[in-house]
């Protein structure tokens, strides 16, 4: 399992995914699953995939590889996209295509072809864009209404998504916030674990201004895991008992 | 989709359940989930259900009405179960006729044969028990370490049991967090929904204390779900920035 998410808001751009890859239980390891592009001052982009490893792992080739493009014979990656939309054509253009080479053989050996990605970054002069990927190729786009993507396991850390992220926080705070959604992940769900890579870029820099692995016992870290537990359960002493039933 | 929970707690159990059923997002009603049992004083059993609705209360009109042993050739329903442990029995062993009389026809029709059920209870001389029974009939039992159990949608709401849930805290604490946890599961999936029907059992006292649905805009759980909003926004304005990137 997999747990990614991209949080998108006016000060610039957050993605954060976990590194734990498992064919079963007993056989578990660490990949990156978040990958930077940049050209610095011209653009910034940046991938994280969830599912099947060996498939995302082959799309991120091909996409730094390129392929040629059999309407125009153009050789196309991810870095010469003439746009961020198009960028996000490609990844899905991409899938499909190993879809089409592998995905006969993968059904027969009974392997579901369950890839998504998170695709965000920005080209300078254009606007910074966060995309979901699925695999059919087909995407979405974030807004500012709901102001984050995710990937993966993502519904123990959706709650605290849903009430504290919005579009004009500040951006330490929304990574500080996604923080918690994947300790409260990595809580309830063995298969996503440490260490965490981060992604930050403030819009119109295009490059990016943090890229950074949490590994294990990082003391920040640790210490938001500890005060997010206090403050839960401080939070649930705070509210009165239900006064049902009770005489 | 369906959330029950169960906690079993040192002073006694809290069961809850939603009354949301939906055949697709056109086709939503309220159907109670959660059936409670009881011969004062003697014994309390409770039942909470989860998946097709046509199975569970076939489940629920045997184990009432009653179904004769073909091995004793005696009449059994939950009723009459000498203890906990052969009522949770007889709970999988309708799940099985069940399976048995309708698998084929639902199979045929693209059906999944998808129930779960929690079960607790507690008979006069006996220990108070939980168990939650699968599909196929098999079922597990609560202990002291993880004293709750859960079926249906239950990743959203199980973050705050993972924290907030000992065996030794007070019953209607328990009670409290239990409604935290549909809260946060009903503010992200919409085929969880009001009302919520809840029971609370005290220890050894074979009599429910509360049995009490909650409807939409009911005082107390207005206040708690905007409580717990806001003390969760407060709990990670609490907690430092990331140190990482800033100068």
């Amino acid at each position: 399992m997999t747990y990614c998410g991209g949080i998108l808001v006016r000060e610039g751009l957050v993605m954060f995914a976990d590194t734990r890859t498992n064919a079963g239980v007993d056989n578990v390891s660490t990949f990156r699953k978040l990958h930077v592009f940049s050209d610095p001052n011209k653009r910034i982009m940046a991938i994280a995939s969830s599912g099947n490893l060996s498939i995302t792992q082959s799309v991120l080739s091909i996409l730094t590889e390129g392929y040629t493009n059999p309407d125009t014979g153009e050789h196309e990656t991810l870095m010469n996209a003439p746009t961020m939309f198009q960028a996000a054509q490609r990844v899905g253009h991409v899938i499909r295509n190993v879809h089409a080479t592998e995905g006969k053989a993968l059904e027969a050996a009974d392997v579901t072809f369950d890839v998504s990605f998170l695709f965000g970054g920005q080209i300078m002069g254009e606007r910074m864009r966060l995309f979901m990927i699925y695999p059919a190729g087909n995407f979405i786009e974030c807004t500012t209404d709901t102001p984050y993507l995710q990937i993966g396991e993502h519904k123990y850390g959706k709650p605290v998504l849903d009430r504290a992220i919005i579009y004009d926080m500040d951006l330490y705070d929304a990574l500080k916030v996604g923080l918690v959604s994947i300790d409260s992940t990595m809580r309830s769900n063995l298969s996503v674990g440490m260490p965490i890579d981060l992604l930050v870029v403030r819009r119109d820099i295009c490059e990016a201004e943090l890229v950074y692995r949490i590994e294990p016992g990082e003391p920040y870290f640790t210490d938001l895991r500890e005060r997010w537990s206090a403050a839960l359960r401080a939070a649930h002493i705070g509210i009165p008992r239900p006064p049902y039933g009770r005489v």
